[in-house]
């Protein structure tokens, strides 16, 4: 798709707009680009980052990497973290040798609750998986979003000079209400600020004084792509539906929006080196928390290659909190003297040193926690607001939908919050010198904080409260962020039966265990089979299907599915696949060998006279040739002689747990929300808008927190009185 | 490296010349591209295959692939094989009506014996994965070999015209004895014969007739590249030290080399369809064998996508054995007819047909027990003569290892052919009707030729005979295919003591359990530290260091291994790694907790003074936290309390096993064939060239009638008197 010439040569219509090309942009390019919505993305930067960066990525990240293709890719070029080592000073410390000792270790990702583990990789790369996999889905998808050969791809070097939403064209579905200008930069205006040096003959990245309010700002290794220029001062308008703002801590959008932040005041200084460490230090290459006595604290973080991160506390902190530092004050040099200091007696020194900065940050807010988590969040942010947007443009389901991202998004955002305040203050302080110091951190204590930590870092642990797609008890403005998300008619309301599957708790992600293909007997991870297509899904547990009660409940059900009013089809194209909006799986509990796809009502095994049968809808939980038996009826909780079935959200999540054979819980918790695929397309969705909630806007304290909190965030701008502005 | 001008302008030399770029081709290609050998490879086809030629992937060959970085777009990409499913007429059949029955399921890959299963995937992918990797490898190792780009590319539509081997130049290491002339063809030329019929709007490839002598002639549905007509008629001379013919059953080298190839006379005939099945027969995603009682048999090998390959034995046989038919006996509607009788009372038809084919083979050999092991074989007969020819060129080791090609891999084809003849002989007979029915094949029977076949059809049986890097007592002209592959000087011989670690089988591949780094607790297969990249390697086991007699033992160990006259040292050349030649490593047995790598001598850990201490070389046998206990030591058959030590080739399989601290028997290994890297490099050439032993043309019967069966197959020439010919 070309330019629009409704008014002038320059003015371009797309569905989506998306400011800003780091991860949160990335993330929600690659959600539009694999669901064919037309979107652009313009980023002020001349190119993607190439090297710094590094961070850690958490399970609950690399399971939705997965779920686009492309967490192998991470897998193998990352570092693995298995193990926390804790040091602190020995009991028995003499006072004159400074010394510090491993106290305890834990695992670095809880085991089981994930089949992914926390890997460390630099942000270049995670970037470069993104743009790989926003090229396929483009070529796969013929998609029409922008581009020469009708790819998105992300244009570098344009910066959004003015923002314009017209109000009158909020509610129509088709108009294009938001409008933003842009200016193609030269390759000069296109790079950030930087400063390099030199070290041992290799060009260093000086990141001084890289703050988190700053973040997109400071110095990054940039490639320059030398081809802006050519562009330069070209102005151009670009009209949209939807624009997402994932410009990070500085967003322009945001300034757009008028939503201000304001900075904690600063009194801690910690330094940051990705070096190759020379050391006789035994845990080089775990991650470690090293407190000393009163040196002050380490935190060690393995990176790909020989790399090391070493976030170091300086003991040169400047006493008036806020004040800014004199940068010849703090060079490499006196980062990794602290360094030596901390880990005495054990001795630590570089030749070669990839990138350093160093930071001023807020009473209670530590770095290292947050640096792991700011990534992650951001993008799960978009992850959770791309499938919801994408249903949006293609009318499938009410735009009430897009409201659950803000109460959904910012609550996890002031739970990081908390969680970096709590961490900082254990990692800030001085280790406890015996049981009577109280004003000390015992090491018990901080090793209790680390355990609970992980769980949450782990971004296993969301939960997100009810709403039109989440059929939880309870009230959905506490479990939320007080914004209303509940459908106004209460009788409309579906409401899960937990009991029947316990393990799998609505509102959180879906556990994944190994299931068997009945047709070719090949274990797969449930999650594999939950790729990110934009599909809701429905999984049956019929349970062993042996049993004559549950073969009839399962026929019934069957019927009741195959029936053109049954949701599984009035929602669904008719020029579209039959599973493209729901999708039906089941897994069953009967023994493999006893029973065949063909004991299943067909709607599970859907017959294409030019295909046949499908062959990968129906699973089983039993024993595999090669990996074992993950008793997946036992860790889900489901009774096999009893059965349930399940709703998931396109991102995974669990919107509706009830009996196997509930057709009426499924089909209204759908009419809910869905738009019919029919004629009646305009009604439909004139229907669901007399459902719609009040919305509130995102002004709240705990957002202005939590943005000051974040580097790259995500805004969704659709209209005055629908910004759903999900936090961090 | 361009032309070289020595005599005129189209003369080019190259450390090796390969002709044909199959599989076979391309494994030897990818291994010298990463052993940085200037390589030239070149085939007469237009361009790679894209479709059809669907294969089993065997255990081993994924373990290979692994070793290259690639096993994992196989394994994605792939159909996984799980079980095999069997089928017979049922005991109390009524003669009236005709039916199969399930008798049995037994899994495709016995459980255990590796860590990957047999998948299937059409060659244009493998294919695929040879080019991209050859791609990467030619840019990582900036390698010197042929290409506008310094890559090492298939030269498509080349056709080797003449060839000459200059024996007065044999000895001389630095010389290219071989000169070939080769012509550029025309886009027309290089299209194999093919004849596209269409079915249902789908072109069609028609390979009928495409006999096990004639594979590399028959039809593939080839995308013309319309890029060869520039070149076209433009010849060349290319002089070489090495050449390898990997041009199929009708080589063009072996007719050079005066190898002449006889066929078997043919009397079956089967029918190959590759379709997407419309059917209710309950297994088609499994492997079936599926016997009828007077119809035939069926072969079902499910593949990628939702394609299924069908082997149909047709009823419309020949009775003249050897007897042309005339092709228009045979449709693809006659083959489906053919299985329609075979699989009653299911059903079976087809819209969409991919490719076909029809065979009339030789008695005694089934077409589905060669096509999955066929490409297989000829794979791991480049992977196991790529090395030992880079070691030649790159003169690390004495030229005689070379022998052990053909004493290695004429003894895997001779097996091949009697597994085919075994195998056929039971799935082209007719079902016994009962115990009675002694003419018939008893499903008992036929079931353990299966169990036993899935042993032999992994690759994992290999066993190489005793040689001079095979340090195995016993005789090793018995073991192998007769040639002399010991040293002449028998006071020099190894024997290895089997009885340090049972499982570590001397001639087999190394068995891979899983370890964990000691610095970074990170699980990895064994073999996943085993990459193909040209070095042996030592595995020392020195079991739990906490005691202190294996403490000593290694510290004794560690001494030797540091002076300069040890093996470690003497073979490297001062400008390469300090690993590139033969690599160090450990597994100890002691709790990972309680020691760290400085428990081990620094030649454990090369301490480099930029970089610091490789902390890749120590691992430990203990419990993961996310992937459970391996056992490691047990599985091997390694006493925690006594050790042991291996030596592995760049291959992986296992040279050598003895003691932990026998550095005499390692250092008198290595000495047998290994060249110093030093100014005595002409004299130590020298030295190992007084220990040449007498090698056999290869013109046994054995390695005739495996021509005849294979379709890829790999010659290596070097000179007269040695030329190294493994079958297959």
């Amino acid at each position: 798709m070309g330019s629009i010439g409704t008014q002038n040569a320059s003015v371009d219509e797309v569905d989506v707009l998306i400011i800003g090309a780091g991860p949160a942009g990335l993330m929600m390019a690659n959600w539009l680009s694999r669901l064919s919505i037309r979107t652009r993305i313009v980023d002020k930067r001349g190119t993607k980052i190439f090297n710094g960066q590094a961070d850690g990525l958490q399970c609950r990240t690399l399971e939705i990497f997965d779920s686009f293709d492309f967490a192998h890719r991470v897998w193998r070029e990352s570092n693995h973290m298995l193990e926390i080592c804790l040091w602190n000073p020995p009991s028995d410390m003499d006072p004159e040798k400074p010394s510090v000792v491993r106290s305890d270790r834990i695992p670095d990702t809880i085991p089981d609750i994930s089949r992914f583990q926390q890997v460390v990789l630099h942000q270049g790369r995670i970037e470069r998986f993104f743009l790989d996999s926003i090229k396929e889905n483009s070529i796969r998808t013929s998609c029409n979003g922008k581009g020469a050969e009708g790819e998105i791809h992300v244009e570098h070097g344009v910066l959004p000079t003015s923002f314009a939403f017209d109000e009158t064209k909020a509610e129509d579905a088709d108009a294009y209400p938001i409008e933003v200008r842009v200016r193609h930069l030269t390759d000069e205006e296109s790079k950030p600020a930087q400063k390099a040096t030199s070290a041992n003959g290799t060009a260093v990245q000086d990141g001084i004084f890289r703050s988190n309010l700053a973040a997109d700002d400071t110095a990054e290794l940039i490639k320059r792509s030398g081809a802006l220029d050519a562009k330069a001062g070209r102005e151009e308008t670009i009209r949209a539906k939807y624009m997402l703002g994932a410009d990070g801590a500085h967003s322009w959008v945001r300034q757009q929006l008028g939503f201000s932040l304001q900075g904690d005041s600063t009194d801690y200084i910690w330094g940051v080196l990705d070096i190759i460490p020379i050391t006789d230090f035994p845990d080089i290459r775990m991650r470690c928390a090293i407190h000393s006595a009163s040196s002050g604290s380490v935190m060690v973080i393995p990176r790909e290659n020989k790399l090391v991160r070493l976030y170091i506390q300086l003991t040169t902190t400047n006493s008036e909190g806020g004040a800014k530092l004199d940068r010849s004050q703090i060079t490499p040099e006196t980062i990794i003297a602290s360094a030596q200091r901390i880990m005495r007696p054990y001795t630590i020194t570089y030749k070669y040193l990839d990138w350093w900065t160093a930071y001023q940050i807020g009473r209670g807010s530590a770095i290292p926690s947050h640096y792991e988590n700011g990534m992650n969040v951001s993008m799960q942010d978009a992850y959770n607001l791309g499938w919801k947007i994408a249903g949006c443009v293609k009318k499938r389901w009410s735009r009430d939908v897009l409201k659950t991202y803000q109460s959904e998004r910012r609550r996890i955002a002031q739970d990081l919050i908390d969680f970096d305040h709590r961490f900082s203050r254990l990692f800030s302080g001085r280790p406890a010198k015996d049981v009577m110091d109280e004003e000390g951190i015992s090491p018990a204590v901080f090793k209790e904080a680390f355990v609970k930590g992980n769980m949450f870092a782990s971004g296993i642990a969301v939960d997100y409260g009810a709403s039109l797609i989440v059929a939880k008890s309870g009230d959905s403005a506490e479990q939320g962020d007080g914004t209303k998300v509940m459908l106004a008619d209460q009788a409309s309301r579906v409401v899960s039966k937990q009991e029947f599957a316990t393990e799998i708790k609505v509102g959180m992600r879906m556990p994944s265990f190994k299931v068997l293909n009945q047709a070719d007997a090949r274990p797969w991870h449930l999650q594999e089979l939950l790729k990110s297509n934009g599909t809701w899904r429905v999984i049956v547990f019929p349970g062993d299907i042996r049993r004559p009660e549950l073969k009839q409940k399962l026929n019934g059900l069957g019927q009741k599915l195959a029936e053109s009013k049954s949701f599984l089809h009035r929602y669904t194209p008719a020029q579209e696949g039959f599973d493209s909006v729901i999708e039906l799986l089941a897994v069953h509990a009967a023994p493999r060998h006893e029973v065949t796809i063909f004991d299943f009502p067909e709607v599970f095994r859907h017959f294409d006279s030019n295909n046949g049968h499908d062959y990968n809808k129906i699973y089983v939980d039993d024993e595999s040739y090669h990996e074992g038996t993950a008793h997946a009826y036992e860790k889900y909780g489901v009774d096999p002689s009893v059965g349930a079935a399940v709703i998931l959200r396109p991102d995974q999540y669990v919107s509706w747990v009830g009996a196997m054979d509930d057709f009426e819980s499924l089909q209204k918790f759908f009419a809910g929300f869905m738009l019919e695929a029919s004629a009646e397309v305009q009604n439909s969705e004139q229907r669901a808008h007399e459902l719609a909630m009040e919305v509130h806007g995102a002004t709240g304290n705990g957002v202005t927190d939590a943005v000051a909190k974040g580097g790259d965030n995500v805004v969704a701008v659709r209209q005055a009185d629908t910004v759903v502005n999900g936090a961090l």
